[in-house]
C-alpha cells in the first residue's frame, strides 16, 4: 500500500450519542471537541443542527474553541424532493451553524429513494447534485455521505455510482460510503470500494461502518486497503444497536500495524486517556476488554503466560502496551511464587526486597485468603494494603471494634429500615456512630465514614463507583461464601478496587468498604 | 467457497476462563457442556488437567454426560524437552482424562523454542510428533494447536511447516493455526492460512484467533475463507486480555451471511439464549452491544431509523432479529408481548384464555417489575405464582406481617452473629418465629421454616440448591439495586427457580426464599 495520509473523522458526537443511553450536554461535547482536537483528529462531526437545539447550541459555542488541527461539521441531509435547496429549511440550518465543513447524507438506496423518501431516481439525483452545490456555493467545504451505499450498489450498482457522480458535480470534497446496516462481509465490502475509489478519480473516498457484524473494525481497515483515505467512526465504538466502527481500534491499527501516515499517530500515547475520557463523559463504564486500551488488554493470567511475559516481552503481547498509553499487568490470581509477587509489588510502587523473609509469610496468607474466596485480581488496593502491612509498611490508622445491622421489614406497612453502628478506634479515642439508610450496606458506609470524618475530614472526597456481589459456592444455599469487590474513586480520578469475602455478606461488604477507606488514608499521607 | 461443513470448537470453558475475573465451579462447566452440546456445538475443550484440580474433576464427571452431538477434549501441551512421552506426567495426566479428543499444543516460533522453553528446533519437532503418537497409541484423537503460529511463520516459514508435519507424521486429525497474541492482520492471516491448508492436503486445518486488534471475528472467517475448516473461540469472546474469537458472532456470519454448513445452524434461534446463560454462568453483565444477541442490538433511537424501520424492515436492520433469538426495538414506545406471555403460560401448564383482561393487567405489572429489576428467565416459579395471582387461580398459604434481621460482629473477638425474626400469619393465626445463623440469608431462611412447618410440614422437604446475588446498577454503589435467585430442590428431584430485588439485599432474597416455599406449597396440593 502506498504511504498515504489517512484521515480520521470522528462523529462520536452525533452518531455516537445514538448509542442506547448515551447522550451529551453541550459543555461535554465542546469538552470531547478539545481533547479529541489536541489527539489530532481530522474531523469532528459536532452534531444534527437540523435535530435538535443542543446541537445548533454546541455549533454556536464550537465557534470560540481554538482547534489545532480539527475541522468540525455539522451534519444533516440533502434536500427535501420537490422544493429548491434555497427554500429547505433544514439546510438553511446547516448554514446557519457556520462550520467550515457539513456532511450531508443522501440515498443510494433504491429500496429507500422509492419507499422511505418516496420520489423518483431522477429527483433523488437532483436532490444531492443541488444540495451539495447550495452548500459549496455558501462557502462550505462538502463530505457527500452515501448512506445504505453497500446495499444499494448490490441491488443495482449504476444507480449507485450515479449518485456518487451527482454528488461530485456538485463540487464534494470527499464521498464517503456508509454501511449503515452494518451488514457488509469485508471481501465485498473491500471490492467494492475499490471499484468506486477508481471511478471517483482525484475526489478522495471515506468509509463509515458499524459493527452489527462484529466487523466494523475490520471493513474499515479493508476499506483503507482498497485505497479509502478517510474513515468515519465513533471512539470507543460507541453507536446505534452494536455500535460504529471503533477509533480506538481503527487508529492504533493503521498506524502500528500499517505503517500509514495519520495525524494522530504523534499522540498515540494519550490514546487510552482519550478512551477513558469519552466513557466519563458518556458516563459509561469502560470496557475492560476494549483492544489496545482496556485495563485487561495486556493482562496475564495464566501461569505459563506470566512465567513467559517475564521471559521475554514479546512473547504475550502483540505490542509494546506504552505505545497506546497502556501497560502490561500480572493478574495475582494465579500469582504462583514469590516472582510474581515481586512483579506485582513494582508494579504497585511497593518497595520489596526479594530476601525479605516477609514474602514466604505473605505468600502463605495469600494462599489461605484466596482460599476462603478473596480474589485480588481487581482489587490492587486490598492487595497492596495486605502486602504493606507484611512488610510493616505504612500503619492502621483506625481500628475497629464492631458493627452491627438491623434491617427491619414491616410487610404490612410496606417499609423497610436499616440501621447500622460502627464502633471504631482512632488513636485511643473510640468513635460510636449509627447511620440509618435504606438497605444494609449503605448504613454501614454512610456509619463508617461518619466515624471517621472528624478525624479524617479527607473522607469526604471519596465516592463509591461500583459495588459487585458474588456467591461463590452458590451450591452452598444460603450459608454459601459471598465475595464483594467495590470500586471507591476520589476527586483525583484515581479509581481503587477492594475486596472482601465471608459466608456472611454483610461482613464480607463491610471488609470491602473498610478498605477501600484505609486505602485513601494510606495514599493521600 | 465450496459447501464444506465447518467444525465449531469452544473452548470458553478452558481459554474463556483465561479472562479476568471469570472462573465455573465444576457444576457450571457441566451446564455449560450440556447447554452447548445440545446448541449443536462440535468440540468442547473442557479444561487442561495438568494445570489444576478442578479440570480433571470435570472430566471425571463429564463421563456421565449424555450429549448428542459435541466431543469433549482435554487441552495439554507437548512433553516437556529431553524425556520420553511415557514419563511425561502431564501428558499422562491427559489420557487419565478419558476423553475422546485430545488437544496438545506446542510450539512453533523459535523465539519460545530457544527464550522460553529454552530446548533445540529438532527437539522440539520430536516433543511434536512424539507427543501426538504417544496419545493416539493410547486410543485418543489429537488436535494439534500450533502455538504462535502466525508469528512463527513471518520468523520462519518453513520451520513453522516443519512443526506442522510433525504433527501430522504423529498422527494428528486436525492441526490448528493460533494467532496466540492476536496481533495478525487479516490478509496475512489469509495467505498463511491458504499456504498451510494446500500444504497439508488431507488433513483439515482450524483457526483460533484472539481480539487484540479487534478483529479476532474477521480473522477467523478469512480463515474459513482460506480453506480452514475448524473455527476455535468462546461464546461472548470470553478470554484472556481482549478476548478469544467471539463464537456468538462468528456463528451466525458463517451461516447467515455466507451460507455455510455448520452443525449449529439449525438451533441459531436459541443463540441470544445460550450466550445469556454463559454471562450468567460467567456471572457477568451481558453486552448489550454484542453484535446479533445484544438486546441494543436491534434497538432503533433515532427518529429516522425508528420511522424508516417500521415503514420497511430492511431499512436499518442487517437480518431478521427472529434468526437469533433477538429482537427489534423501538426505544421509546416499549411494545406488549401478549403472544409471549401466552406462549410462557402454556409452557408452565397455567390455563390462559388469551381474551381474559387480566392479561393486560399482568403485562403492565411485569414490565413495571422488570424495570425494577426482576428478571424471569432463569425464575419461572416466581412467574407463575405472579400469573397465578393475577389470574385469581391458586391462593396464599400464609401471609407476611413482617420479619427483622441483625447482624452483630464483634471486631475483638473476631465473631459474628446473625438472628432474624420472622412473623407470619397462616389462616388466622400469627407465627412469630425467631432463629440465629452465620449469616443472615440462612438465619431468615430458617426462621421462614420454623414459623411454617408446623401447619406445612412439606417444607422439610425442600432443599435450597443455588443462591445468587446480581448487583444490577452498581455504579450507584451502596444504593444499587441487586437481584438474587434462588434454586429450590425437593426429593421428588424438581427443582424450580424464584427471583426477588431491591435496593436492600435482605429483602430481595426475602422475595426469592418465600417464592420458593410458597411455589412448593402450590405444587404439593
Amino acid at each position: 500500500m502506498e504511504k498515504k495520509k489517512i484521515f480520521i473523522y470522528d462523529t462520536t458526537l452525533r452518531d455516537g450519542t445514538q448509542c442506547e443511553g448515551v447522550s451529551f450536554s453541550v459543555a461535554a461535547k465542546l469538552r470531547l471537541a478539545e481533547k479529541m482536537d489536541s489527539f489530532g483528529v481530522d474531523f469532528i462531526e459536532g452534531g444534527w443542527p437540523g435535530s435538535n437545539p443542543r446541537d445548533m447550541a454546541f455549533f454556536e459555542k464550537a465557534r470560540a474553541l481554538k482547534l489545532q488541527n480539527a475541522k468540525i461539521s455539522a451534519f444533516g441531509s440533502t434536500r427535501r424532493a420537490g422544493i429548491s435547496a434555497e427554500e429547505d429549511s433544514q439546510l438553511a440550518l446547516l448554514v446557519e451553524a457556520e462550520t467550515p465543513y457539513v456532511t450531508i447524507f443522501g440515498k443510494t438506496w433504491l429500496l429507500h429513494v422509492t419507499e422511505i423518501i418516496r420520489t423518483s431516481p431522477e429527483e433523488n439525483l437532483k436532490m444531492i447534485e443541488e444540495s451539495v452545490a447550495y452548500l459549496v456555493s455558501k462557502g462550505r467545504k462538502v463530505i457527500y455521505d452515501a448512506e445504505h451505499f453497500f446495499d444499494g450498489y448490490k441491488d443495482n450498482p449504476d444507480y449507485a455510482l450515479e449518485t456518487l457522480e451527482a454528488a461530485k458535480r456538485g463540487g464534494a470534497e470527499f464521498v464517503c460510503l456508509c454501511d449503515t446496516n452494518g451488514g457488509t462481509m469485508p471481501d465485498e465490502f473491500a471490492s467494492i470500494v475499490g471499484i468506486v475509489v477508481e471511478r471517483m478519480g482525484d475526489i478522495p473516498v471515506g468509509v463509515h461502518c458499524h459493527n452489527d457484524c462484529g466487523l466494523g473494525v475490520a471493513l474499515s481497515l479493508s476499506g483503507v486497503k482498497s485505497g479509502a483515505s478517510m474513515v468515519q467512526g465513533t471512539f470507543n465504538g460507541l453507536g446505534e444497536r452494536s455500535g460504529n466502527a471503533n477509533l480506538t481500534t481503527i487508529i492504533p491499527n493503521l498506524v502500528l500495524k500499517f505503517g500509514l501516515e495519520v495525524e494522530c499517530a504523534k499522540n498515540l500515547k494519550k490514546l487510552r486517556d482519550l478512551s477513558l475520557f469519552v466513557d466519563e463523559m458518556a458516563n459509561l463504564r469502560s470496557d475492560t476488554h476494549q483492544p489496545y486500551v482496556g485495563s485487561s488488554a495486556f493482562a496475564h493470567k495464566g501461569g505459563v503466560h506470566a512465567d513467559a511475559a517475564n521471559k521475554a516481552k514479546r512473547s504475550y503481547e502483540h505490542i509494546d502496551p506504552a505505545l497506546v498509553g497502556n501497560k502490561t499487568r500480572v493478574l495475582v490470581s494465579d500469582m504462583s511464587g514469590r516472582a510474581s509477587i515481586m512483579m506485582k509489588a513494582r508494579e504497585l510502587g511497593v518497595d520489596v526486597n526479594s530476601k525479605d523473609p516477609s514474602i514466604k509469610k505473605f505468600l502463605d496468607e495469600l494462599k489461605s485468603l484466596e482460599f476462603r474466596g478473596y480474589e485480588y485480581e481487581a482489587a490492587d488496593a486490598s492487595f497492596s494494603l495486605l502486602l504493606s502491612k507484611f512488610l510493616k509498611k505504612g500503619h492502621d490508622h483506625f481500628a475497629v471494634r464492631g458493627y452491627r445491622v438491623i434491617v427491619e421489614r414491616d410487610e404490612m406497612a410496606r417499609t423497610t429500615k436499616s440501621e447500622a453502628t460502627v464502633k471504631l478506634e482512632i488513636s485511643g479515642t473510640v468513635e460510636h456512630t449509627v447511620a440509618e439508610a435504606h438497605g444494609p450496606v449503605a448504613a454501614l458506609d454512610l456509619a463508617l465514614r461518619k466515624a471517621l470524618v472528624k478525624r479524617f475530614p479527607e473522607v469526604k472526597d471519596i465516592e463509591l463507583a461500583d459495588f459487585k456481589v458474588r456467591i461463590l459456592d452458590s451450591e452452598a444455599g444460603a450459608n454459601a461464601v459471598t465475595r464483594v469487590q467495590v470500586e471507591t474513586k476520589d476527586s483525583s480520578g484515581e479509581v481503587w478496587g477492594t475486596v472482601g469475602a465471608s459466608d456472611n455478606i454483610i461482613v464480607a461488604s463491610w471488609e470491602a468498604l473498610k478498605d477501600a477507606v484505609e486505602y485513601k488514608l494510606a495514599k493521600d499521607i
